[in-house]
């Protein structure tokens, strides 16, 4: 039964406060929010305690530490939890300055100490169920990848304006499944942005419709496009073309009804956003931590793949400035392969 | 906080107790079963106590009690249930004999108690926004229903011997379907089936596969296939044509991943079976009875209700026997109309 | 090049009229129909000749004769053609009356001419395929079959009148198919009908919804449904449960276009009606008539399966009227086997 | 009835004989080819003669020419035939040389006579009735456009080599499909391309799989998948995204046959190549060239917009090479407006 604390009692604390509840090997010991209230409401509702961050730590019956906290914590807290010898579960992204997020994987690979990157749509049942199919050679050679990521609505432009832009903050995620795909980081980025969206993101400096082509050495590409708004729903695709085929995993929908009437079939729209078409996701997320950390085995996602999301993000936020294709080795030295 | 008694700890009971177990305005105290053990077992894993069915009765401290045992013991759990003053749900069917469920239904409804039958389907999202979409008259007067319910594996035949007959034992839930989304009992029943799937189901005297035709006075039909066997899963789809257009509630799939090759498109089979189709119509089933209790309003699926399914399975069971056309008021004089 | 007349130009001749001209092998050199203008008409678009029924059947150079008439007249000039030593293929049905029908197979088997009933739905590539992955063993042994034919809006009620009633003048396709895909007649027919479309077409004392079951001696079970309005097109499917899977045939849909705004995704419906559906068929059915007549083999739909299909209907229509099961032998006392 | 040469009798010369002869305003008079035998074929075919291109552009009775003759005579002979007073619908594309092209283009707009270029994919109902519910403002403004169109396998090396390159070749479909959709041509392309197909056409020069992203300066985005092989098939898919939702038209499927087994559910591949998918696309192309003509209204596909394609893919050669975004004001000063 492995004790964990949570730090972080917001939004996405609460979907993995449930996460640690409903599995059977974990247990909820400890809240810490700098807003008091909410940890102690998401502690009660949970059989839990709240306590200061500090004290969780120096808790030697606590044995991981679930970090979903603001991003400009996530370093330091990434840091101090494996020094103080925890396993660490924690949101993206490791931060928003690619040299800050090395020089904590430095630190806590200093430590030892499992440290687990919180990309969810890596256990996303279908994105996983291509994964798989794709390993297991269904298709064949990977020649193409596409990943497509509309979020249904912009987030306000005051969080924009500290989001560290969308290839840090919306497309790190799809930086990831290409890398977690494909095996490994790539060796170029080419980025476009725009606005199109809406003109005040412009304004804020960052743009809300986004195109990276990234490219492997071999040949392969991947192709991702990003929309802050697809007023729809949350739109979560990725098709795959091998020598042998295409994979693809679609979106899921709100339900199987269909209407067919004069003016055409109407079926139903995607999950609206990320806590509807993830669900599952987070639950296995949280699981393959778990099991991870009691069997001593690899972190399923571990903290040097996060860095390597991040200096994909870092290259294409400099290509789409430049007008010109960035090589990842520009930004970041050391090469990354991802586990099979 | 509805305090609940479980009856029977065995698969379909185990679904129940999650299901009580994750509303938060339910709680279970106590669980019966005739296997000591089973009840101990899941009293233990809920916080609840393993008790006798006399014991549970007796309690005031009870209010609801879930009826999951064996069917031969439904009419008699519900009849002293209610005589105990709890409001009930019970699993289907109310009984294998109309005339027992009729009589159990004239008891209970002396008591003046609540009782739900409960057929999982309705609270399916698909259906239930089929259904929904109907009665706001997206496709104007319902004119002709198809229901398809294949189940992936017949059951063995011991079971079969004891069921009832497939009309009783697995039509009954498309029955209930067929009433619900017309609002009513029909007038005619019109059944054939056959041997087709394994002929030891033949030799017991059953049927394996079967349809029904259901006539309303007004010209309405409803037709309903059944299999004990597709290898592919569990087949679950209703189709409704209107005036002005047609309704389709398609299955599940088990995922959303397709490969496209030389050989073909393929995707994802539908979900297994009950426990997965059904997975979230078990909980709002539990939901919606547990608000209707706590608002003393009219039971989702009241037990005449449950009693008119049965009746169209009599019916069934007769038409396809003498090879013609029954009424329903020749098995049951009471007609039945159903909530919208 | 088989020399061809053509016998009705209306508009089921016109549609045989551009596929004997677009075939290769096969050329029109006469139009005959009671309306003069109409078979000048054709003849000229053709570079044919209009000419009387007389004439043709006398005319040696003249192969094969494709009757498009009126119902009424169809087993005459089947009878007269075989006489003539033409090949003949005839649209369904035979005749309304299976006595006739019987009598005309009777004579033209007599005359050794080959006679193809123009059930245009066999050639439907979807349906074709259907049939062949099925006859390859795709889903082991055939258990359940379920055929839905709507028409997207009913005729008029002048036609309704003479039509021989909903059975012998829309279902007899769909009799045709189960019997086909199964490879022979069934042994009895279960059939239910109202009036829930329109009350004129049940004051003509005919139906517009209809179900019909169909048993074969083995236990394989095929079901029908019609309907006479389905405002959003032609809907033509079938599905065949089989031991080891299923198979199914979908609609053809308007496009491929798709719409996914707030209200869901929208896309096509299915076409319109027959002329659109099955375009390709005609095409198909032409083409397999001239190649069997040319090489001398069997008739791909042989006169006796037209007959076969009128069968069921004849029982079908008793069926319903009795509130019973009738036997296919009641109303037909021959065997027929459908070639594989 | 417009009277028609045809310049060029290969594969899809014999294409546009079919759609020439199918429409019932146009006539095929004539038919040239390097290959006298092919002309000669071709044209005793369809009633027509075999001459020679000077003959054909003297004779006053031609109204018409249909040039699809190999690449490096399209803008010889649409000067030639526009002097000599025809109107013209060329295959694309205009040229490999954007200079030539321009030239080309000059000397025809000094004839005035209409010459249309043959992009067929406008004229796919599916693409066609795309981009009608997007002018009709059915998902407001468009933001973000993709087209995914991939072979079903290389051509061979030796025509790579005398191809112009995937983005003049292959790719310049999709450019005037993005620059069509929007209305225009964009104002940047930024291009990737790598050889992960084949290695002998990375060895050629060229590339096979390849990305384009286009922008507008007003912030629309456009971004193009190019892959030389699909094993399974013609695929060729776009969707916009708009400010109101997102439209898409689907790859057009062999049949609507599915089978659903424990290996889950299998429907068809998409057609296999531009026959079979746009077999519908060049009869309707031919029919919007006859109609302009006969009208006197605008060409349906002008030839500066042909030009315009071409202009984007040297830009996008010319960005791929250099690794960073391309101007189209680069390569060419002229402004193009498609219209709606």
């Amino acid at each position: 039964m492995l004790k964990v604390a949570l730090l972080g009692a917001g939004r996405i604390g609460q979907v993995h406060a449930r996460s640690i509840a409903a599995d059977g090997d974990s247990r909820l010991v400890a809240v810490a929010d700098v807003n008091a209230a909410a940890a102690e409401t998401l502690a009660a509702a949970n059989g839990a305690e709240a306590r200061s961050i500090d004290a969780i730590l120096a808790d030697p019956a606590i044995d991981a530490v679930l970090i979903a906290t603001s991003t400009d914590t996530h370093a330091d807290l990434i840091e101090r939890a494996t020094a103080a010898g925890k396993a660490v579960l924690c949101e993206k992204p490791v931060d928003l300055s690619l040299d800050r997020a090395l020089a904590c994987l430095a630190s806590a690979e200093g430590t030892g100490k499992p440290v687990m990157v919180g990309f969810n749509r890596r256990f996303d049942p279908n994105f996983a169920g291509l994964k798989a199919a794709f390993d297991a050679g269904e298709i064949g050679k990977g020649e193409l990848l596409s990943v497509t990521s509309f979020d249904p609505a912009p987030p306000p432009v005051s969080y924009i304006k500290v989001s560290g832009g969308l290839f840090r903050d919306m497309m790190i995620h799809d930086f990831d499944m290409a890398c977690w795909i494909f095996g490994g980081a790539p060796e170029r980025v080419t980025a476009v942005g725009t606005s199109v969206v809406d003109p005040e993101i412009g304004g804020a400096g960052d743009v809300d419709t986004a195109v990276a082509t990234l490219t492997w050495a071999d040949g392969r590409v991947a192709v991702i496009k990003n929309s802050r708004r697809a007023v729809y729903g949350y739109d979560q695709r990725v098709e795959l073309l091998g020598s042998e085929g295409l994979l693809g995993a679609k979106n899921m929908l709100e339900s199987t009804v269909e209407k067919i009437t004069t003016a055409g079939t109407l079926s139903a729209k995607p999950e609206y956003f990320f806590l509807e078409r993830y669900a599952r996701a987070y639950a296995a997320e949280w699981r393959a931590f778990v099991a991870a950390v009691e069997a001593g085995s690899a972190m399923p996602v571990p903290l040097v793949e996060g860095v390597a999301a991040l200096a994909c993000a870092e290259a294409a936020t400099l290509s789409a400035k430049r007008g010109e294709t960035v090589a990842i080795a520009e930004v970041m030295a050391r090469e990354v392969s991802h586990a099979a």
